[in-house]
């Protein structure tokens, strides 16, 4: 009745899923962990009772009592193992982005076509309580036809130059999540991107070739446009808010506070700031996404987020950088064919 | 290292705190659950992977493997529970209230000191991340002195009238909750009661000789003042809000909503109502006050709402019912000395 | 067409009165004022370009072109001054209250009644577009039968100790307000005040003999309930919310600020105060509350708050003192038979 | 003492500022009306007790007491009027836009700068209270070095179509505003405009050759960048928002309500719209920039919103134009050179 799970990768987003399945989401069952660091693994394993722990990811993808992989380790190594867990016939849940290599997704995906497994893509913000009512809002109608979108998206600190480095620039690395709430809470395809910006917050990130704020102008395929605005650095914490207006009213998100205290002395109204960060605002989400994952492979449904929504965010943010490179709009159907 | 516990009751607040201990809480290892309904125990059980279910508390009691208890048995039972815990060498946390009749209270409480367990109640509002900010608020001297505190405390449906038979009236059932966060909040001790209102929601629970509607304003030693109102029936849901007032400012908390999706159309601005009941409100609550429990028990610690804070709302419930009745305000001493 | 009015008393009210009815309020002609301290008159004549300014208000009583006259003298002249205008013909807008002493109030009622003038009594609030919302919502049934009203009423600081020597005491002097709001917003009449407060704010209003800090429950006639808080000094600002909950939901009332920027920092969320005192957060309803006086002269209809509903707060305002004074609950029938 | 106006053009702008030149104003004396459709000018003049109406604006410009003149005259007059009227050494308040001709702009700013009048272009916004403590808190560096601008700026319903075809465009007729916010807001110049769009609000837009819906993206001279959304129908009511975000911080303003009233039954949270539309929403702005307009001439100081600031926002508007027709960024200079 359970589900045998496998996760690759104990780093931090590694441990998020595996305390979830441990312990909130009774019919999964986690049963093995890898990770080139085996320290990491075994400590894992040790916190929440994990019966196996290995270095080599390979031991679970060997293992034919093993259902379901969570990919967890770094970004780089992400096709090889969809493609091997594919081809071991285990079903994947894998973090975004599945690769920065078009061609590369492109050649996972058709293995995964091919050996018939569900593919879940983690793109983890679909399963937020609110933007979900965004969703259910929209599809419903009940603010009409989707006119405006606009989504804020800041975050309360960029990562190290060194992940930066590596990340694939902000429209693949951070703007990559908006994207795919753009698709989500719209319905709809994305056909051109504008995207401008700079480096405000740090010099670092400039000389790593990376940007650190921007605006990004998407036009619909149906004709609704939206605004995109990223930060890597809000001083007052993790700010993720959208808005969708339509032609009959407007539907928006604020952020979450870890408590409602306010206080009002003669100096003005203090309130909480948002929760901290992507693992605080998100930890619903985050065990929302896996319960959906356990329960399409449970009921042999469709995966919530699949293989394609995995790769035309990517697509987007090569977009925004062409965009963003040139300083002009680009349609998406330019990256295809580059 | 892990601490061993029994769970005495496998009702709704019982499976509460199972799930907690079970897969919120390492250092607590659920080892056994009993009910007089053994099914229940066994159900829970098996949820939560418990290895013993009993229909006999005793069977806990009786092993000298288990430290703790957690008593979610029916009220009645409560003071026997903890008399027959603190006797076995056992450390308690027992569900509000420890019972209705003071002498009962004050004989177990000093089974308790003299055994030297340690017993914490079940006030779980005072782990709830809001109201504790206003703790904190208060007890640092950020509004200055306290002058007013304001409760509102309105479920969202009153309980079944043969519950409301032996829930011992609303003061001592549904306003006890609020006379701890009262003595909590304010840091200060209540000296007299004033309690009027009557049934407005529904002529069956008048039937059964108790209200459902109420205001009681309390007077503290120190002379500050406050106002509880209660409701047995809020339609738009559990409403739980508190606001202390002082020389240099004021602290409020609102009420938690499941999202933050806001809808305005040609008709207004539309929000989300509270989250429903207790246990969508108050679930880090019972998840905090339970760990503290554990943490209090490993490093030998007092516990964080003692057995004087067990006893002392049941004082002040009897206050407020005989000011109800007599319609005059009444001293918590002429209770003491009835 | 236009009504031609005399006001009496130049002080900071009578000013507030002359802007409206000179420049706010076309078809009011304010014609004349006066004031004991002829200069304070002259002043406001030559502000407001007001034809006439005198020193005895027995000019405008004795103009038999001034249809109505605006009193704005101090408390202990207005008894008098309602009586000489109707005497003379002229209707009346008097601020509250009518007077202190119950049996003046009902002579001069009766001198109303017998003239057949018309009296309006200046409680202001009803006319905030805010608290007329509420109570449109709660005649409407919108929120169902009301069963618990809670007023927050907090000036920014209290006035000078010579002005609370003088005032009545704060049931009669700020109180008054909230009694006749919660007379307004619950369209029902209250039987029995239960008061309790003490000095919290400045020792020297208790050696005037007043106190600074007070909750007022309210027993209403249908069986309803309510609480008021009051404080002289909340160093936020001036606080007026209001609250009416009833069987079918609640209806809310937060309070106005001067602008709505909002600023987020490392440190929080910081949001206006509310807007300073009663001449910011009521200007428009002292504009609506006079162009509903003049407009009940023109269209002869009755006025909006008339003598009775001067008077009955004055009652509440008594039985308050004698509640507060006697700790216990108090029927307005007593202070009827006093 | 005080300043003597003629008013120019009775329509629903003029009627607005006639109103607070009459009444709220008391330095201000409004001695004379003119509108090529007399009657309105004195309709105007009858109800705001201003002595003179007249058909022909050149009887305001004749007259050697008047000191200034309001023009409220239609667009396509206003280069006219302040040409005249500086001729004639008055000093100049002017609706927006000057002109849409940046040749007519640059002639009559010749004019003026050369007679030595003052002139101030009626950009409101600028005194609403809420965006003048943005401006403040960012100008003071509260939120430190500006990163991102958004502004909403949706109406509440498309003018007549008429209106229109005349208008100019979206860009010059409505974005002109909020053009004018960016640069008041940052205290920074725009250097770059992309526009993007469509009609979806009407096709009778569509069909005047305008849009009705447009995202505008800014990248000011220091580079800071921003994004205005416009529609010319948001069923909910006027929707103006502005938020600045900087590397300590941010602000934002929200829409004001015309009450606070708040209401929550079985269905949900029910909150007051927006004040419907500019007159509802910016009649303190319009109060305080005549106010300023008039001090401006009383103290001889300059304009706080001159020629220039009223050129700017047009050439903004070309820019915007410019760039969605040719779907590009299109620098500020490009429309200078073109």
């Amino acid at each position: 009745m359970t589900v045998r799970i496998g996760l690759i990768g104990a780093g931090r987003i590694g441990r998020v899923h595996a305390e979830h399945l441990a312990n909130r989401i009774p019919v999964a069952n986690l049963v093995a962990v890898s990770d080139i660091f085996v320290e990491a693994a075994e400590k894992l394993a040790s916190d929440f009772q994990i019966p196996a722990a290995y270095k080599d990811h390979r031991r679970i993808m060997e293992d034919k009592t093993i259902e379901a992989v969570v990919i967890c380790s770094s970004t780089d190594t992400h096709a090889m193992m969809i493609a091997e867990a594919a081809t071991a016939g285990k079903h994947i849940f894998c973090e975004k982005p599945i690769d920065h290599d078009l061609s590369k997704i492109d050649h996972v995906l058709a293995v995964v076509e091919k050996t018939g497994v569900k593919l879940q893509v983690g793109f983890n913000r679909r399963f937020d309580p609110s933007f979900q009512r965004v969703r259910e809002i929209v599809a419903a109608g009940e603010i009409g036809e989707p006119h405006i979108l606009r989504i804020t998206s800041r975050d309360p600190g960029p990562p190290p130059i060194e992940y930066i480095k590596v990340s694939g620039g902000i429209f693949l690395d951070m703007t990559i999540h908006d994207f795919d709430m753009a698709r989500f809470l719209m319905g709809e395809e994305v056909e051109e991107i504008y995207a401008t910006g700079g480096v405000r917050v740090d010099p670092h990130i400039g000389e790593a070739g990376d940007i650190d704020t921007a605006i990004i102008t998407l036009r619909f395929e149906n004709g609704a446009i939206g605004s995109i605005d990223n930060s890597r650095k809000a001083v007052y914490g993790y700010d993720q808010r959208v808005e969708v207006f339509g032609s009959e009213g407007v539907v928006m998100v604020s952020n979450n506070t870890p408590h409602t205290a306010v206080v009002s002395n003669a100096s003005g109204v203090f309130g909480p700031l948002p929760q901290f960060f992507f693992i605080e605002r998100y930890t619903e989400a985050y065990i929302a996404e896996m319960k959906e994952f356990v329960k399409c492979i449970q009921q042999d449904t469709s995966p919530p987020v699949n293989g394609i929504d995995g790769r035309i965010p990517v697509v987007m943010g090569y977009a925004a950088k062409m965009s963003f490179d040139e300083n002009r709009p680009v349609k998406l159907s330019e990256v295809e064919k580059a």
